[in-house]
């Protein structure tokens, strides 16, 4: 394969932001910010058998997702995606037309959102596929949704539902084989490839007055955990109110652990003071965006986040969870 | 090696940038840009085995390197080069400690640039180390030194010294066991492994009316070859005084090939009107930056980049050459 034709084929036809003043084809990219935004980059690696297996996932289907993880990044700051840079390593048995299909699942989520892909790096490795992302992105001055932001008496909520990524997962893997085949396994098993960054509502976050916010790439408890600590306060949560898809539990007896530690479902959690939960609560509804209630944030205690069952509450740690009561 | 302790190990104590708002601990990085510039991007990867090998490069050195070579991106569009993220794929066999000299190595050159580590990754791999850094820089608006605008009758320069990076590579691997025993290996081994970024050229051909530049990672010839394609011109330099390292023929008959094709010293090349030549040779004079004309711009011919020797000319293709009198 030649590196220069490789280039050409995956150089984009359009541009989506007159912004961009210099895209791939020179030593770097270059674009110019608006006046009044912030700039927001972050930049994610996914690795063969560590966070996927070629045997279950497409190129197209790990190119999606290495994009899908960082814009969810940037949603989870309340931000709007604008720029790509991808770099590969890529074992000497890839073909050119696999490389390709992988950036054309990038390119599928890029249109979606009128992404640019302006840069980055293809080299080749003895062994495992490496992929790595960068997205650049803005958000009006002042408005990112922090970790720190959360207060005492917010409501704490969650978009979509949780669980399912490790449930599609634990599927892929075969660790379980459902009995009831009237079970839409499919469901799940796409939440995990082809998760949907959650960007919508991490713009009406940005727009109202206060939200904290995380995006749920290690688990519902251990996000929550980030936000207490970085905001100095408590998070309870009541797990009969977790979103979940109502055949979760039909699937293993394993499903509270997939909601509460699972990881990989890219909703975004967080909270917001009472009367702007009534807002976003609304203009979610208005957008059919799914968002639940899930808890409430409390002045800071022993535990960082605590989980009230019907019998009992316990302390949700980062990863893994204590009983002490 | 906990995740958490190693992102608090390496998160920088100062920050160099005030328009850093939110730094490694959020979802993603937050700055200002400035106005009346344009922000510059650039990702480059380096894989183990492939860019460097472990037993002759250490971890500080991989880390410098991989942050230099990104900032060889900034320097060759005429920028200053302000913020890095770092993607890391880690063998499980390294310690916390490698890996922080890794980032030791890359915060050595970074202080120079008064750069801030912005965010980042670090995941696990079962096999090769892979590096990934994105440098972002900025420029004045409109002053990027684009690989299109070289013109005829422009002079091509080169900064430093090409050659002694791929001499280096070349000890390295023992290729060849140099007899004379008074030659400074160090001195080409240093080139390959630490190279310097040319920083400070790239900002001065910024500074003047018009530069077409690249830095040097494939090659002179390579380099040499992007600029005509670009700009829709040929090169013609003169081989008799391309800047070489007084030992670089002692070393090996090859040293030509290490000049021209050899790559990886990531020094500038690139092209100014003869007035301005005049300005930038000098400016570097009083810096005492080490620059030289190595030849002239020429209307478009059959060949991009043509070679002049003693007795010859030959056109230089983008990989090898070919004789074609």
């Amino acid at each position: 394969m030649d590196e220069f034709d490789l280039i050409h084929s995956i150089t984009p036809r359009t541009i989506h932001h007159s912004s961009v003043d210099v895209g791939i084809g020179d030593d770097a990219a270059l674009y110019t910010a608006k006046h009044g935004v912030q700039e927001i980059v972050c930049m994610d690696t996914m690795v063969e058998d560590v966070h996927f297996k070629l045997h279950y996932s497409s190129p197209e289907d790990i190119g999606y997702k290495a994009l899908a993880v960082n814009i969810s990044d940037i949603a989870a700051m309340g931000g709007i995606p604008k720029f790509y840079l991808v770099s590969l390593a890529v074992p000497a048995k890839w073909t050119e037309s696999e490389i390709k299909a992988m950036y054309e699942g990038m390119n599928e989520l890029a249109k979606l959102y009128h992404m640019d892909l302006i840069g980055g790096d293809t080299v080749s490795t003895s062994d495992k596929l490496v992929v790595t992302v960068t997205v650049i992105g803005e958000v009006e001055k002042g408005r990112a949704c922090l970790r720190s932001l959360a207060r005492p008496n917010d409501i704490v909520f969650v978009t979509g539902e949780i669980g399912s990524s490790a449930a599609g997962l634990s599927l892929l893997l075969e660790e379980n084989n459902p009995q009831n085949l009237f079970l839409d396994t499919d469901y799940f098993i796409n939440r995990h490839k082809r998760p949907q960054p959650r960007v919508s509502v991490g713009r009406l976050c940005s727009s109202i007055k206060r939200a904290a916010l995380n995006d749920i790439s290690d688990g519902l408890a251990s996000e929550l955990n980030e936000i207490a600590e970085a905001s100095c306060v408590s998070i309870e949560i009541d797990e009969s109110i977790l979103p979940i898809h109502s055949d979760l539990p039909k699937l293993h007896s394993n499903w509270k652990e997939w909601a509460l530690f699972g990881g990989e479902d890219f909703e975004l959690t967080g909270t917001v003071s009472k009367e702007e939960w009534e807002v976003l609560k609304q203009e979610c509804k208005i957008r059919q965006l799914p968002i639940t209630k899930i808890g409430h944030v409390r002045e800071k205690t022993e535990s960082n986040v605590i989980l009230k069952t019907e019998k009992t509450t316990m302390a949700l740690e980062k990863k893994g969870y204590n009983h002490f009561k």
